[in-house]
C-alpha cells in the first residue's frame, strides 16, 4: 500500500487528540502521512489566561501534540467562536486543504456539541471540494483529488452511530502523551470545570472498546454522499 | 488470511441470488467457502405450477444458482409463509448453522419488503446465537463462535441505507449467471408481474455502483450489536 | 412521595443486575418497593453445566442479587431461548404482573443486543396492558393500573439515545455486589468469551456518567405512547 | 375514475372508527366501495361486562358505526390479546382479504400503542401477499392482486410522521355518528380511564387539521415497499 | 429548592407566548425569574403597518404579554430576516444572555417551521457557551454558567417528537392571556392568513394534553450534548 | 385546473436538468408555466476554462436546457461558492422569486452531495416567505402566496427517502436532451472524473422507476412545516 496523506481538522487545538489521535498514531505507524490542523488558535479556551497569551501557549502545545502522534500540526489561525460560513473562511480553509493535499480527510461530524465543531465539519467538506477546482484562486495550487471524509466521535460519544471503529489498544500510550501535552486545557478543565480531560478520553476509548470487542477504540463515521466512497473490493468478513 | 466459512441465508431461492450474490462470488474467487441457504422451499412462488412440484423445481434451481457461484446450497425445508417464530423453527435454523458452521452469516435486514424476510433476518439473528449454546440441544454439535451478521440490500434497494458497498464489477457474469438458473421465477415474475429480475438486478447494482464509485455494486449494513462486530485495525483509507 | 411498587423484568438472570441496578438501589433506598424479574431461568447460559443444574444455580444467584439490591426477585420460569409471543406466554407474563401489581415497570427496549430481549420487552408491553383488563383470566386478580414502562440501555450501550439518566454514584457498590452474586456468568463469560462483566458494567456506567455529568449512571429511555406517560407539571430545572 | 375496494383492518372494533373513518366516509361518497374489519371481536374492552356479551354488543356496534360511514362491516373473530403471528392466524387474515378483494388497504402501521395494533398491520402485510398466491389455500379464491397499503395515524397522534393528509371537514359530523355508535367502548373509557373518546378524536383531528391547513384532517403513511405503490402521473402541485 | 433565572429566547414577539408561556407562567409561580426574549422586533409581521411602527407596536406587545406571564421582558434589536450567524450577532446573543444570567435556557429547536427559529436556536446554543468564556468581550461580564437548554414545541407541533411534556392546564388563562397581547399579529394572521392563532395555541396544547394524560399541555426536548444536562438524582417515577 | 406557475431552483446550471427535468417537462405538457432557476452561473465547473468565459458558456447552456423542456431560464448571478446565508444573498433570492411568483417551488434537500445545494435549498426556504412580506423591500413588488416546497433527489440518490414519485417514462427524451444542452459539463465530468452524467442521469431515473413499479422515476420529498402543504382532499388510491 503507497503511503497516503491524511489530513485530521479539528476546531480547537485538543479536539483531534482527544477524539481521534490513536487511529492518527496508527495511521503514523503504518507509514502515512498525517497532519493535524486546528481550525482556532484556542484563544477563549481558559479563564484567565489573556487570549494573545493563550494563543500562542495553545500553539506550542498543539504542536507538542502532533509530534508525539508523529504528524505535523498546523493552524488555520480564527479566533475561538471565529468561524463563521463565509467566503474568507472558505478561502482559509481551502488553501490549507490545498497545502496538505489529502487523500483522505477526518473532521467533525453534524452532532457534535459545539456549533463551532459542527461548522468546521461543514465548512472541510465544502473547502475539500473547492480544492479541486482550478477556478477558485488562493494561495497554493489547486487539488488533484476532492478526498473521502471521516467524521470522528463526538465528545462523550453522545448521539453518535458509528459506521467505523478502531482498534487502538496498542496507541493508548501514544494518546495518553498527545494529549498530556495540552496542560493549559488538562488544567483548565479540571479547575473550572471539574473535568479530567485524561479520565474522560479514557473512559470513552474504553467504552468503544468494549462496543466492538477490543481494549481501547475510536468510532467514526463515513461522510456517504456522490463522489466521495468508493465500494469496498470485498466484504471485510 | 486464512478461509472462512460464509452463510447467506434469504428466505426463498433466489433471494440471494438477486441481494448479494455478487459479493459471494468474490468471496468465493478469494478461497472462502460459501454456503447459499434457502429457508423455505419457494413452494408458492408461482402461479399455476402446484405446490410440491414447484418446490423441487425450485430446488434443483437453487443447487444450479449455487454451482454457478461456486457455492453450497441447503434448504432449510419449510413452507413459503411457513416462517414463523416459534420452538421449532429456531431449532431448525440453529441445526442449521450448526452444520454451516459459518465465521460470518448475510441475511436479511430489518426494512425488507416482505415480512417473511424481516423474520428470517430476526430468527437468524437468534439462531445463530443459539448454535454457539451446548445446551440447546439438536442433530449437529454446537458451533464455536456466535459470528458477525451483515444485513443485505433490500429488493429495489427502497428504505435500505448501506454502511459497506462491495465492488462486484468483474463477477457480474456470475451474478447474471446464477440469477438465470432461476427461470421458474424470472418467467413467472414476467408474465405474472410484467417485472424483468435480471434487469431489477441489474438497475439496482448500477445504482449502488453510482453511489460508489464502481461500476456495479451491492450493499449492505453490518449488524451491530454488542459481541457480534470488531474494531478494524486500522482506518480503511 | 408514597412508596410505589417497581418491577424490573429482563429478560435472564443477571440482565436486571447490569442494565439498571443501581437505579433499582436508589428506589429501594427512597422507599420503593422493587421487584426484580427473570423471564427464563438462564439453563442456556453456560457452557457445560448441565441445564437443570444451571438453572438452579441461578435462581440462586438471582435470588443473592435481588437481596443485594433490597428487592425481591421472581422467576417466570421459562426456558432461554423459549420466549415467542403466544398465548401461553403472554398469559405467563400478565399474571406475574398482576401479582407484583408495579406503579411503573422497567424492562428491556426494541435496540438490545439479543432478539429474547427484545421479545421480553413486546411481551412486557402487552401483558402489563392485559393485566388491567378483568376479561383476560388468570390466576391471580387483575391489576388496578396500565403502568407506564421505562426502557433500560442495551448491552454495551450501543444503539440506544437516552431521555433519562439516573445518578448511580452513591450506590455503585450495591451495583457491583449485585452483580458478583451471578458468578456463574461471570466466570463463564470471563472463561468463555474473555468478557468481564464487572468491567463491562463499571465502563458503561462511567461514560453514563460522563454524557450526564456524574460519575456513575444508568440511562433509560420513556415508553411513550398513548395512555403510558403523564406531563410532569412543571419543567425539571 | 372506476370505482375502487378499500378494506380498513383495525385490531379492534372502533379502531377505525377513532382513526380513519372519515377519509372513508370520504371514500364512499366518492364512489367507491369500503368496507371495515376488525381482527378482534373486542371482548376483552370492558370493565364488567363479560366477554360472551360484550362481544356480542361490540359485533353490533361495530356494523352500526360501518353503516353510518356506508361501509360494510366484517370481523375476523379473533379474540382480544388473540393475534400471534402464526399460521391459522395468517390464513384467516389471507381468506378475508380475499374475500373483500381490495384495491387497497388501510391499517394500523409500525408504531401505534397497542402491540396487538402493531401485529395486526404486520399480518395484513403478509396475508395481502399471501392472498395474491394460488397455492396458498383458503375458503376464498386468490385475489388477483397484492394493494398498496396505508398506514393511519397512531392513537394520539404520537411517534408518527404523517406523509399524507386526508382533508375531513365536510364528513366530521359523519365520523362523529360513527363513532357515537360504539357505546359501550364511550361509556367504559370515560367511567374507567377518565377519556372521552369523541373529544379525543376531535382534538387529534383539529391538531391534524392545523398541521395541514384545514378544519380537520386525517393523516396516513404509505407502505413503501417494492412492488406495493407506484409513482404519480405528475407531481401534486 | 432555590429560585433559578430561566431565560426563554424565541425568533419574534409573540413566539415564546404561543409555544411556551404556560410552562414560564408555571416557573413563575413557582417562584423562579423568568425573562422572555425576542431576538428581532417582528417589523416585517404586517401586510400594511410601516416597519417602524409596527416595531414599536410589537416592542409594546411583548411588554405587555411578558407581564401577563409575571416575566420581564427583552429584546435584542435585530430586524426580522435579520438574524444571520456571524460576529457581530454571536456577540449581540452573548451579551444579552450575560446580562439574563439564566440557570437554564428555552429556545427554539431544529425542526421548525422558519428557518430563522432553527438559527435562532443555533446561535443561542453556540452564544450560552461564549457567554460563559472571559475572553470573549462585550459589554456585560460574563456568565458563571453555561446552562442546560430545552428547545420548545415547533408551531403546530409538526416533527416534533418531545422528551418532556409540562402540565398547563391550570395556568391556560395566563396563556391565553399572554398571546391576547399580540393583537397585531392576531389580527393580521386572521385577515391575510385565516390563521387564529389563540385557537391554534389552544389545540395544539390540548393535542400535546391528550398525549400526556392531562387537559392541557407544552412539548419540549431536551439539548442533550456534553456538559449540557445532568443525570437526575433518581428515576422520575 | 387552473395553470400554475413552478419555479425550480437549483444551486447550478444543470442540476435541475440531472434531478427533476423530467417532472417540470410533465409540468410544461399540462399547461403549467415552468421557470428554471440556476443560482450561480457555474464559473468553477471546469477544468481549464477561465471563470468568466465559462459562467458565459453556462447561462447559455442553462437558456438551450431551459427552452428543451418548454421552460424559462434565469440565473440569480452570484458565484460558484459564492452562496452564503446573509442578507444580500436573501434579498437576491427573494426578488428572483418575486419575479417568478411562484405557486409551487423544488429545491434541493437537506441532505444533498454539496454544501452549497443545501444552502440554496435553505435560503429558498427563507426567501419563499420573505417574498410573502411587504416589508421586505426589493426590486420586486412583493407576493401574495407562500408557496409550498418539494425538496428534488439528491445525486446518485444516496440518502433520501423519497414521499413522491414521479413517473418520467414518457418524457425521457426531453430529460436526455435538456441535459445534453450542458455539454461543458457533460465532457468535463467524462474527462475529469470519467463520469457519464447521461448515464448517471439515465440509471438513478430507472433505480427510482423500479422502486414505483414504472420504467423512470424522479423522486421527492415535502417540505411539511406549518403553512407549507394543505391536506389533499381525498386519500389518493
Amino acid at each position: 500500500m503507497a503511503a497516503k496523506r491524511v489530513l485530521a481538522i479539528g476546531a480547537h487545538p485538543d479536539d483531534v487528540e482527544i477524539l481521534c489521535s490513536g487511529t492518527l498514531a496508527k495511521l503514523v505507524k503504518a507509514g502515512h502521512k498525517v497532519t493535524v490542523a486546528h481550525v482556532t488558535n484556542g484563544d477563549v479556551g481558559h479563564y484567565f489566561i489573556p487570549a494573545k497569551e493563550l494563543a500562542e501557549i495553545r500553539e506550542r502545545e498543539a504542536a507538542e501534540a502532533a509530534e508525539a502522534i508523529g504528524a505535523d500540526a498546523i493552524g488555520f489561525g480564527l479566533h475561538d467562536f471565529g468561524v463563521y460560513d463565509d467566503w474568507d473562511t472558505l478561502h482559509k480553509f481551502t488553501d490549507a486543504i490545498r497545502k496538505a493535499k489529502p487523500d483522505v480527510i477526518i473532521t467533525h461530524g453534524p452532532t457534535d456539541y459545539l456549533f463551532e465543531h459542527i461548522k468546521v465539519g461543514q465548512i472541510t467538506v465544502a473547502a475539500s471540494y473547492a480544492a479541486g477546482c482550478p477556478n477558485i484562486k488562493t494561495e497554493n495550487d489547486f487539488h488533484d483529488n476532492i478526498p473521502p471524509i471521516f467524521f470522528m466521535d463526538t465528545v462523550g460519544g453522545i448521539d453518535f452511530k458509528p459506521t467505523h471503529y478502531v482498534d487502538i489498544t496498542d496507541v493508548m500510550d501514544i494518546k495518553r502523551m498527545a494529549l498530556s501535552k495540552h496542560q493549559s486545557q488538562l488544567k483548565w478543565m479540571k479547575e473550572r470545570w471539574d473535568t479530567d480531560l485524561q479520565e474522560l478520553m479514557e473512559s470513552v476509548g474504553r467504552s468503544r472498546g468494549i462496543q466492538s470487542g477490543v481494549k481501547y477504540a475510536e468510532a467514526f463515521t463515513q461522510y456517504q454522499v456522490y463522489g466521495r466512497f468508493k465500494a469496498d473490493s470485498i466484504l471485510p468478513i
